[in-house]
Protein backbone atom coordinates (compact mmCIF):
# COMPACT_ATOMS: atom_id res chain seq x y z
CA UNK A 1 0.00 0.00 0.00
CA UNK A 2 1.22 3.40 -0.74
CA UNK A 3 0.17 6.84 -1.56
CA UNK A 4 1.51 7.37 -5.67
CA UNK A 5 1.68 11.21 -4.62
CA UNK A 6 2.81 12.67 -1.56
CA UNK A 7 0.78 14.77 -0.51
CA UNK A 8 -2.49 12.52 -1.69
CA UNK A 9 -3.07 9.60 0.74
CA UNK A 10 -4.94 6.57 -1.64
CA UNK A 11 -5.88 3.26 -1.06
CA UNK A 12 -3.72 2.13 -3.29
CA UNK A 13 -1.84 -1.22 -4.17
CA UNK A 14 1.46 -1.01 -5.93
CA UNK A 15 4.13 -3.73 -7.69
CA UNK A 16 6.67 -4.26 -10.08
CA UNK A 17 5.81 -3.76 -13.74
CA UNK A 18 6.15 -6.93 -15.79
CA UNK A 19 8.34 -5.67 -18.93
CA UNK A 20 5.45 -7.16 -20.98
CA UNK A 21 2.99 -4.42 -20.18
CA UNK A 22 5.25 -1.46 -21.04
CA UNK A 23 5.19 -3.05 -24.41
CA UNK A 24 1.15 -3.15 -24.21
CA UNK A 25 1.35 0.57 -24.21
CA UNK A 26 1.57 2.49 -27.29
CA UNK A 27 3.43 5.44 -25.34
CA UNK A 28 6.36 2.76 -25.20
CA UNK A 29 6.00 1.35 -28.35
CA UNK A 30 9.51 2.98 -30.25
CA UNK A 31 11.28 2.74 -26.90
CA UNK A 32 14.24 0.41 -27.42
CA UNK A 33 15.29 -2.26 -24.99
CA UNK A 34 18.20 -0.28 -23.17
CA UNK A 35 15.07 2.54 -22.67
CA UNK A 36 12.56 0.18 -21.29
CA UNK A 37 14.78 -1.70 -18.95
CA UNK A 38 15.28 2.11 -17.29
CA UNK A 39 11.81 2.65 -17.60
CA UNK A 40 10.88 -0.61 -15.55
CA UNK A 41 13.36 0.53 -12.63
CA UNK A 42 11.29 3.95 -11.63
CA UNK A 43 8.06 2.39 -12.52
CA UNK A 44 5.38 0.93 -10.47
CA UNK A 45 1.94 -1.21 -11.83
CA UNK A 46 -0.80 0.60 -10.01
CA UNK A 47 -3.97 -0.87 -8.83
CA UNK A 48 -6.10 2.03 -8.16
CA UNK A 49 -10.32 2.16 -6.74
CA UNK A 50 -12.81 4.10 -8.27
CA UNK A 51 -12.87 7.87 -7.12
CA UNK A 52 -9.21 8.24 -6.30
CA UNK A 53 -7.71 11.69 -6.89
CA UNK A 54 -4.00 10.48 -8.50
CA UNK A 55 -2.85 13.98 -8.53
CA UNK A 56 -3.63 17.62 -7.82
CA UNK A 57 -3.79 20.58 -9.83
CA UNK A 58 -1.45 23.47 -8.85
CA UNK A 59 1.05 20.44 -7.71
CA UNK A 60 4.24 19.05 -9.23
CA UNK A 61 3.26 15.83 -10.56
CA UNK A 62 5.44 13.15 -9.16
CA UNK A 63 4.41 10.46 -11.92
CA UNK A 64 3.42 9.95 -15.07
CA UNK A 65 0.80 7.95 -15.43
CA UNK A 66 0.22 5.74 -18.64
CA UNK A 67 -3.42 3.92 -17.87
CA UNK A 68 -3.69 0.22 -18.61
CA UNK A 69 -7.07 -0.12 -17.75
CA UNK A 70 -10.01 1.84 -16.46
CA UNK A 71 -10.85 5.59 -16.73
CA UNK A 72 -9.26 9.02 -14.98
CA UNK A 73 -11.01 12.11 -15.53
CA UNK A 74 -9.07 14.80 -15.98
CA UNK A 75 -10.64 18.11 -14.68
CA UNK A 76 -9.42 21.76 -14.01
CA UNK A 77 -10.53 24.08 -11.09
CA UNK A 78 -10.87 27.51 -11.81
CA UNK A 79 -10.82 30.79 -9.98
CA UNK A 80 -14.77 30.65 -9.10
CA UNK A 81 -14.60 27.20 -7.97
CA UNK A 82 -16.26 25.92 -11.51
CA UNK A 83 -14.74 22.79 -12.98
CA UNK A 84 -13.89 21.65 -16.53
CA UNK A 85 -13.44 18.45 -17.49
CA UNK A 86 -11.02 18.79 -19.81
CA UNK A 87 -10.12 15.37 -21.02
CA UNK A 88 -11.47 11.32 -19.67
CA UNK A 89 -8.13 9.18 -20.54
CA UNK A 90 -9.24 5.73 -21.76
CA UNK A 91 -6.67 2.63 -21.82
CA UNK A 92 -3.73 3.53 -24.00
CA UNK A 93 -3.77 6.87 -22.90
CA UNK A 94 -1.62 9.10 -20.27
CA UNK A 95 -1.91 12.01 -17.50
CA UNK A 96 0.63 14.70 -16.18
CA UNK A 97 3.29 14.17 -18.96
CA UNK A 98 3.44 18.20 -19.31
CA UNK A 99 4.00 18.99 -15.99
CA UNK A 100 6.22 15.55 -15.40
CA UNK A 101 8.57 16.94 -18.59
CA UNK A 102 8.61 20.46 -17.39
CA UNK A 103 8.48 20.08 -13.11
CA UNK A 104 5.56 22.62 -13.49
CA UNK A 105 2.72 22.38 -11.27
CA UNK A 106 0.34 19.97 -12.51
CA UNK A 107 -2.89 22.07 -14.12
CA UNK A 108 -5.75 19.62 -13.62
CA UNK A 109 -6.52 17.01 -11.17
CA UNK A 110 -6.65 13.70 -11.99
CA UNK A 111 -9.30 11.08 -10.54
CA UNK A 112 -10.12 7.51 -11.31
CA UNK A 113 -13.91 7.52 -12.34
CA UNK A 114 -13.54 3.23 -12.62
CA UNK A 115 -11.16 1.27 -10.36
CA UNK A 116 -8.18 1.32 -12.92
CA UNK A 117 -4.67 0.15 -13.42
CA UNK A 118 -2.11 1.98 -14.17
CA UNK A 119 1.74 2.38 -14.85
CA UNK A 120 3.25 5.13 -12.62
CA UNK A 121 6.99 6.67 -13.54
CA UNK A 122 8.72 8.75 -11.34
CA UNK A 123 9.06 12.04 -12.71
CA UNK A 124 12.62 12.90 -11.25
CA UNK A 125 13.96 9.71 -12.89
CA UNK A 126 12.10 9.89 -15.67
CA UNK A 127 13.53 13.62 -16.77
CA UNK A 128 17.18 12.04 -16.04
CA UNK A 129 16.73 8.84 -18.11
CA UNK A 130 14.98 11.70 -21.01
CA UNK A 131 18.83 13.09 -20.92
CA UNK A 132 20.64 9.88 -20.98
CA UNK A 133 18.30 7.52 -23.39
CA UNK A 134 17.44 9.11 -27.17
CA UNK A 135 14.79 6.43 -27.50
CA UNK A 136 13.18 7.47 -24.09
CA UNK A 137 13.25 11.20 -25.41
CA UNK A 138 11.98 10.62 -28.55
CA UNK A 139 8.51 8.76 -27.32
CA UNK A 140 7.97 11.48 -24.79
CA UNK A 141 8.34 14.35 -27.10
CA UNK A 142 5.87 12.52 -29.28
CA UNK A 143 3.79 11.90 -26.90
CA UNK A 144 3.68 15.48 -25.94
CA UNK A 145 2.88 16.71 -29.35
CA UNK A 146 0.11 13.78 -29.56
CA UNK A 147 -1.57 15.32 -26.40
CA UNK A 148 -0.60 18.64 -27.45
CA UNK A 149 -2.90 18.33 -30.75
CA UNK A 150 -5.59 16.30 -28.64
CA UNK A 151 -6.19 20.22 -26.96
CA UNK A 152 -5.95 22.05 -30.67
CA UNK A 153 -8.48 19.75 -31.35
CA UNK A 154 -10.61 20.40 -28.58
CA UNK A 155 -10.20 24.43 -28.92
CA UNK A 156 -10.80 24.20 -32.61
CA UNK A 157 -13.67 21.61 -32.07
CA UNK A 158 -15.33 23.94 -29.39
CA UNK A 159 -14.84 27.08 -31.50
CA UNK A 160 -16.34 25.73 -35.27
CA UNK A 161 -18.56 23.21 -34.09
CA UNK A 162 -21.91 23.18 -32.34
CA UNK A 163 -23.26 20.78 -29.54
CA UNK A 164 -24.42 18.78 -31.75
CA UNK A 165 -21.39 18.15 -34.10
CA UNK A 166 -19.03 17.76 -31.13
CA UNK A 167 -21.20 14.96 -30.04
CA UNK A 168 -20.71 13.09 -33.46
CA UNK A 169 -17.53 13.84 -33.42
CA UNK A 170 -16.71 12.63 -30.21
CA UNK A 171 -19.20 9.37 -31.07
CA UNK A 172 -16.98 8.43 -33.96
CA UNK A 173 -13.91 8.60 -32.17
CA UNK A 174 -15.56 5.76 -29.96
CA UNK A 175 -16.80 3.35 -33.02
CA UNK A 176 -12.57 2.78 -33.86
CA UNK A 177 -13.31 3.15 -37.86
CA UNK A 178 -15.58 0.34 -38.28
CA UNK A 179 -15.98 -1.59 -41.96
CA UNK A 180 -19.76 -1.19 -41.34
CA UNK A 181 -22.24 1.58 -41.70
CA UNK A 182 -23.76 0.59 -38.53
CA UNK A 183 -22.03 0.17 -35.85
CA UNK A 184 -23.38 -0.52 -31.75
CA UNK A 185 -21.30 0.81 -28.49
CA UNK A 186 -22.05 1.51 -24.76
CA UNK A 187 -21.21 4.94 -23.75
CA UNK A 188 -18.36 5.00 -21.76
CA UNK A 189 -19.18 6.68 -18.79
CA UNK A 190 -22.77 8.60 -17.57
CA UNK A 191 -24.33 11.18 -19.45
CA UNK A 192 -23.38 13.69 -16.77
CA UNK A 193 -19.47 13.54 -17.42
CA UNK A 194 -20.43 13.36 -21.06
CA UNK A 195 -21.92 16.79 -21.01
CA UNK A 196 -19.17 17.87 -19.24
CA UNK A 197 -16.46 16.52 -21.47
CA UNK A 198 -18.22 18.03 -24.05
CA UNK A 199 -18.07 21.32 -23.16
CA UNK A 200 -22.18 21.88 -22.34
CA UNK A 201 -25.22 21.64 -19.90
CA UNK A 202 -26.84 18.52 -19.46
CA UNK A 203 -29.83 19.86 -21.27
CA UNK A 204 -28.01 20.52 -24.27
CA UNK A 205 -26.28 17.08 -24.58
CA UNK A 206 -30.20 15.79 -24.68
CA UNK A 207 -30.86 18.26 -27.40
CA UNK A 208 -28.32 17.33 -29.40
CA UNK A 209 -29.02 13.43 -28.65
CA UNK A 210 -32.32 14.45 -30.32
CA UNK A 211 -31.14 16.30 -33.05
CA UNK A 212 -28.95 13.24 -33.87
CA UNK A 213 -31.72 10.82 -34.18
CA UNK A 214 -32.64 11.98 -38.13
CA UNK A 215 -28.89 10.93 -38.64
CA UNK A 216 -29.50 7.91 -37.27
CA UNK A 217 -28.31 7.87 -33.82
CA UNK A 218 -30.40 5.64 -31.74
CA UNK A 219 -30.01 5.83 -28.01
CA UNK A 220 -31.30 3.20 -24.66
CA UNK A 221 -29.63 4.87 -21.99
CA UNK A 222 -26.03 4.21 -22.68
CA UNK A 223 -25.80 2.05 -25.08
CA UNK A 224 -25.62 3.80 -28.70
CA UNK A 225 -26.37 2.72 -32.21
CA UNK A 226 -25.54 4.78 -34.88
CA UNK A 227 -27.21 3.74 -38.38
CA UNK A 228 -25.22 5.73 -40.79
CA UNK A 229 -21.80 6.48 -39.65
CA UNK A 230 -21.02 7.95 -43.36
CA UNK A 231 -23.58 10.88 -43.06
CA UNK A 232 -22.94 11.09 -39.43
CA UNK A 233 -19.33 11.66 -40.10
CA UNK A 234 -20.34 14.09 -42.78
CA UNK A 235 -22.40 16.30 -40.30
CA UNK A 236 -19.89 16.35 -37.80
CA UNK A 237 -17.33 17.55 -39.91
CA UNK A 238 -19.30 20.41 -41.62
CA UNK A 239 -17.72 22.97 -39.67
CA UNK A 240 -19.33 26.16 -38.25
CA UNK B 1 16.16 36.87 -49.48
CA UNK B 2 15.54 33.24 -48.70
CA UNK B 3 11.73 31.34 -48.03
CA UNK B 4 12.55 29.68 -44.28
CA UNK B 5 10.49 26.62 -45.25
CA UNK B 6 11.40 24.85 -48.32
CA UNK B 7 7.52 24.44 -49.64
CA UNK B 8 7.09 27.79 -48.77
CA UNK B 9 8.23 30.69 -51.38
CA UNK B 10 8.33 33.83 -49.00
CA UNK B 11 9.97 37.28 -49.54
CA UNK B 12 11.79 36.60 -46.10
CA UNK B 13 15.00 38.53 -45.44
CA UNK B 14 17.47 36.78 -42.50
CA UNK B 15 20.65 37.70 -40.97
CA UNK B 16 22.83 35.99 -37.92
CA UNK B 17 21.32 36.74 -34.97
CA UNK B 18 22.84 38.65 -32.69
CA UNK B 19 23.37 37.00 -28.59
CA UNK B 20 21.27 40.31 -27.19
CA UNK B 21 18.27 39.03 -29.17
CA UNK B 22 18.49 35.80 -27.70
CA UNK B 23 18.48 37.28 -24.42
CA UNK B 24 15.35 39.73 -24.85
CA UNK B 25 12.90 36.03 -25.49
CA UNK B 26 11.70 35.03 -22.36
CA UNK B 27 12.13 31.79 -24.36
CA UNK B 28 15.50 31.79 -23.75
CA UNK B 29 16.04 32.62 -20.28
CA UNK B 30 17.64 30.42 -18.38
CA UNK B 31 19.75 28.86 -21.26
CA UNK B 32 23.54 29.16 -20.05
CA UNK B 33 26.00 30.72 -22.50
CA UNK B 34 27.24 27.19 -23.71
CA UNK B 35 23.24 26.68 -24.84
CA UNK B 36 23.28 30.06 -26.39
CA UNK B 37 25.92 30.02 -28.80
CA UNK B 38 24.77 26.66 -29.77
CA UNK B 39 21.20 27.87 -30.50
CA UNK B 40 23.25 31.17 -31.88
CA UNK B 41 25.18 28.73 -34.63
CA UNK B 42 21.71 27.15 -35.63
CA UNK B 43 19.18 30.43 -35.90
CA UNK B 44 18.38 33.24 -38.70
CA UNK B 45 16.50 36.78 -37.90
CA UNK B 46 13.81 36.95 -40.19
CA UNK B 47 12.50 40.02 -41.17
CA UNK B 48 8.42 39.39 -42.73
CA UNK B 49 6.05 41.15 -44.27
CA UNK B 50 2.59 40.77 -43.83
CA UNK B 51 0.56 37.93 -45.23
CA UNK B 52 2.98 35.56 -45.38
CA UNK B 53 2.64 31.81 -44.69
CA UNK B 54 5.61 30.76 -42.02
CA UNK B 55 4.31 27.34 -41.95
CA UNK B 56 1.92 25.11 -43.23
CA UNK B 57 -0.74 22.28 -41.39
CA UNK B 58 0.15 18.86 -42.19
CA UNK B 59 4.07 19.88 -43.06
CA UNK B 60 7.11 18.78 -40.51
CA UNK B 61 8.36 22.59 -39.52
CA UNK B 62 11.60 23.17 -40.41
CA UNK B 63 12.34 26.16 -37.78
CA UNK B 64 11.40 26.62 -34.44
CA UNK B 65 10.02 30.66 -34.55
CA UNK B 66 10.47 32.74 -31.73
CA UNK B 67 8.20 36.47 -32.42
CA UNK B 68 10.09 39.36 -31.08
CA UNK B 69 8.27 41.92 -32.69
CA UNK B 70 4.74 41.90 -35.03
CA UNK B 71 2.20 39.23 -34.75
CA UNK B 72 1.57 35.88 -36.26
CA UNK B 73 -1.84 33.85 -36.63
CA UNK B 74 -2.23 30.29 -35.80
CA UNK B 75 -5.14 28.34 -37.92
CA UNK B 76 -6.25 25.01 -38.20
CA UNK B 77 -8.36 24.38 -40.76
CA UNK B 78 -10.43 21.12 -40.79
CA UNK B 79 -11.37 18.27 -42.92
CA UNK B 80 -14.42 20.69 -43.98
CA UNK B 81 -12.27 23.98 -44.79
CA UNK B 82 -13.95 25.92 -42.19
CA UNK B 83 -10.83 27.25 -40.43
CA UNK B 84 -10.19 27.78 -36.46
CA UNK B 85 -8.19 30.72 -35.09
CA UNK B 86 -6.12 28.82 -32.41
CA UNK B 87 -4.55 31.62 -31.59
CA UNK B 88 -2.83 35.08 -31.91
CA UNK B 89 1.18 35.32 -31.10
CA UNK B 90 2.02 38.81 -29.63
CA UNK B 91 6.43 39.21 -29.31
CA UNK B 92 7.42 37.04 -26.88
CA UNK B 93 5.35 33.78 -28.20
CA UNK B 94 6.50 31.29 -30.18
CA UNK B 95 5.22 29.14 -32.50
CA UNK B 96 5.92 25.56 -34.21
CA UNK B 97 7.14 24.09 -30.53
CA UNK B 98 5.25 21.01 -30.36
CA UNK B 99 6.34 20.16 -33.97
CA UNK B 100 10.17 20.61 -33.75
CA UNK B 101 10.44 18.84 -30.35
CA UNK B 102 8.47 15.82 -32.24
CA UNK B 103 9.15 16.17 -35.76
CA UNK B 104 5.85 15.47 -36.36
CA UNK B 105 3.77 17.28 -38.94
CA UNK B 106 2.36 20.61 -37.92
CA UNK B 107 -0.81 21.07 -36.47
CA UNK B 108 -1.54 24.82 -38.05
CA UNK B 109 -0.98 27.37 -40.57
CA UNK B 110 1.56 29.90 -38.83
CA UNK B 111 0.85 33.45 -41.03
CA UNK B 112 1.95 37.14 -39.92
CA UNK B 113 -0.98 39.35 -39.83
CA UNK B 114 2.05 42.43 -39.10
CA UNK B 115 5.24 42.52 -40.80
CA UNK B 116 7.31 40.59 -37.88
CA UNK B 117 10.61 39.79 -37.12
CA UNK B 118 11.35 36.30 -35.82
CA UNK B 119 13.89 34.20 -34.89
CA UNK B 120 14.12 31.00 -36.48
CA UNK B 121 16.08 27.94 -34.85
CA UNK B 122 16.74 25.12 -37.53
CA UNK B 123 14.74 22.06 -36.25
CA UNK B 124 17.03 19.42 -36.86
CA UNK B 125 20.00 21.01 -34.95
CA UNK B 126 17.14 22.30 -32.36
CA UNK B 127 16.96 18.67 -31.73
CA UNK B 128 20.60 17.49 -31.59
CA UNK B 129 21.19 20.22 -28.98
CA UNK B 130 18.05 19.19 -27.08
CA UNK B 131 19.99 15.93 -26.31
CA UNK B 132 23.23 17.47 -25.63
CA UNK B 133 22.52 20.69 -23.43
CA UNK B 134 20.36 20.08 -20.66
CA UNK B 135 19.78 24.15 -19.97
CA UNK B 136 18.06 24.28 -23.76
CA UNK B 137 16.17 20.72 -23.29
CA UNK B 138 14.64 22.49 -20.07
CA UNK B 139 13.84 25.64 -21.62
CA UNK B 140 11.96 24.03 -24.43
CA UNK B 141 10.49 21.15 -21.98
CA UNK B 142 9.02 24.12 -20.04
CA UNK B 143 7.97 26.40 -23.31
CA UNK B 144 6.10 23.33 -24.19
CA UNK B 145 4.56 22.99 -20.79
CA UNK B 146 3.04 26.49 -21.26
CA UNK B 147 1.74 26.44 -24.56
CA UNK B 148 0.11 23.18 -23.18
CA UNK B 149 -1.29 24.89 -20.47
CA UNK B 150 -2.45 27.77 -22.55
CA UNK B 151 -4.49 25.28 -24.72
CA UNK B 152 -6.12 23.65 -21.55
CA UNK B 153 -6.99 27.41 -20.72
CA UNK B 154 -8.64 27.69 -23.84
CA UNK B 155 -10.48 24.25 -23.50
CA UNK B 156 -11.87 25.51 -20.41
CA UNK B 157 -12.85 28.69 -21.39
CA UNK B 158 -14.31 27.48 -24.09
CA UNK B 159 -16.74 24.74 -21.74
CA UNK B 160 -17.25 27.24 -18.81
CA UNK B 161 -17.68 30.38 -20.14
CA UNK B 162 -20.12 32.89 -22.27
CA UNK B 163 -18.57 34.80 -24.72
CA UNK B 164 -19.08 38.00 -22.93
CA UNK B 165 -16.76 36.37 -19.95
CA UNK B 166 -14.06 35.05 -22.82
CA UNK B 167 -13.62 39.00 -24.25
CA UNK B 168 -13.71 39.63 -20.45
CA UNK B 169 -10.70 37.16 -19.88
CA UNK B 170 -9.47 38.43 -23.12
CA UNK B 171 -9.26 42.34 -22.76
CA UNK B 172 -8.07 41.61 -19.09
CA UNK B 173 -4.77 39.70 -20.34
CA UNK B 174 -4.01 42.51 -22.78
CA UNK B 175 -3.92 45.21 -19.25
CA UNK B 176 -1.01 43.60 -17.96
CA UNK B 177 -1.62 43.96 -13.99
CA UNK B 178 -2.14 47.41 -13.87
CA UNK B 179 -2.12 48.75 -11.16
CA UNK B 180 -4.82 51.37 -11.32
CA UNK B 181 -9.04 50.46 -11.74
CA UNK B 182 -8.83 51.67 -15.38
CA UNK B 183 -7.07 51.12 -18.21
CA UNK B 184 -7.02 52.43 -21.77
CA UNK B 185 -5.64 50.41 -24.91
CA UNK B 186 -5.51 49.49 -28.37
CA UNK B 187 -7.23 46.35 -29.76
CA UNK B 188 -3.88 44.25 -31.29
CA UNK B 189 -6.05 43.19 -34.05
CA UNK B 190 -8.99 43.69 -36.06
CA UNK B 191 -12.77 42.68 -34.67
CA UNK B 192 -12.68 40.04 -37.22
CA UNK B 193 -10.03 37.91 -35.81
CA UNK B 194 -11.00 38.67 -32.32
CA UNK B 195 -14.57 37.07 -33.04
CA UNK B 196 -12.48 33.85 -34.65
CA UNK B 197 -9.82 33.95 -31.91
CA UNK B 198 -12.67 33.67 -29.30
CA UNK B 199 -14.86 31.10 -31.22
CA UNK B 200 -17.80 33.09 -31.99
CA UNK B 201 -19.44 34.82 -35.11
CA UNK B 202 -18.89 39.08 -35.16
CA UNK B 203 -22.58 39.47 -34.13
CA UNK B 204 -22.19 37.50 -30.79
CA UNK B 205 -18.65 39.35 -30.30
CA UNK B 206 -20.63 43.18 -30.37
CA UNK B 207 -23.24 41.03 -28.58
CA UNK B 208 -20.91 40.95 -25.80
CA UNK B 209 -19.10 44.09 -26.07
CA UNK B 210 -22.44 45.65 -25.93
CA UNK B 211 -23.27 43.51 -22.47
CA UNK B 212 -20.08 44.38 -21.05
CA UNK B 213 -20.84 48.20 -21.09
CA UNK B 214 -22.71 47.82 -17.70
CA UNK B 215 -19.19 46.51 -16.74
CA UNK B 216 -17.81 49.62 -17.76
CA UNK B 217 -15.89 48.61 -20.78
CA UNK B 218 -16.54 51.37 -23.61
CA UNK B 219 -15.08 51.29 -27.25
CA UNK B 220 -14.89 53.24 -30.02
CA UNK B 221 -13.27 51.19 -33.00
CA UNK B 222 -10.20 49.84 -32.01
CA UNK B 223 -9.52 51.84 -28.68
CA UNK B 224 -11.16 49.63 -25.41
CA UNK B 225 -11.27 51.56 -22.11
CA UNK B 226 -11.81 49.51 -18.82
CA UNK B 227 -13.37 51.66 -16.13
CA UNK B 228 -13.62 49.00 -13.72
CA UNK B 229 -11.29 46.09 -13.58
CA UNK B 230 -11.92 44.45 -10.33
CA UNK B 231 -15.61 44.41 -11.70
CA UNK B 232 -14.78 42.83 -14.90
CA UNK B 233 -12.45 40.29 -13.33
CA UNK B 234 -14.80 39.24 -10.76
CA UNK B 235 -17.18 38.91 -13.71
CA UNK B 236 -15.01 36.89 -16.15
CA UNK B 237 -14.01 34.48 -13.19
CA UNK B 238 -17.62 33.69 -12.52
CA UNK B 239 -17.52 30.61 -14.54
CA UNK B 240 -20.85 28.55 -16.19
Amino acid sequence: MQSIDRNVPANIESARVDLRLFRMAPFFKDVDERGLAGLAAISTLLTVPEGTTLCRQGVPAEHLLVLLEGQVALENVGASGASAVVEVVQPGGHCMLSAVLSGLPGLMNARTITAATLIGVEATGLRELLHREVSVASALLRAGAEEFGAMVRQVCDLKLRTTAQRLSCYLLELTEEPADNTVSMRLPFDKRLLAARLGCRQENLSRAFAALRRLGVETHGARVTLHDIAGLRSYALSGA
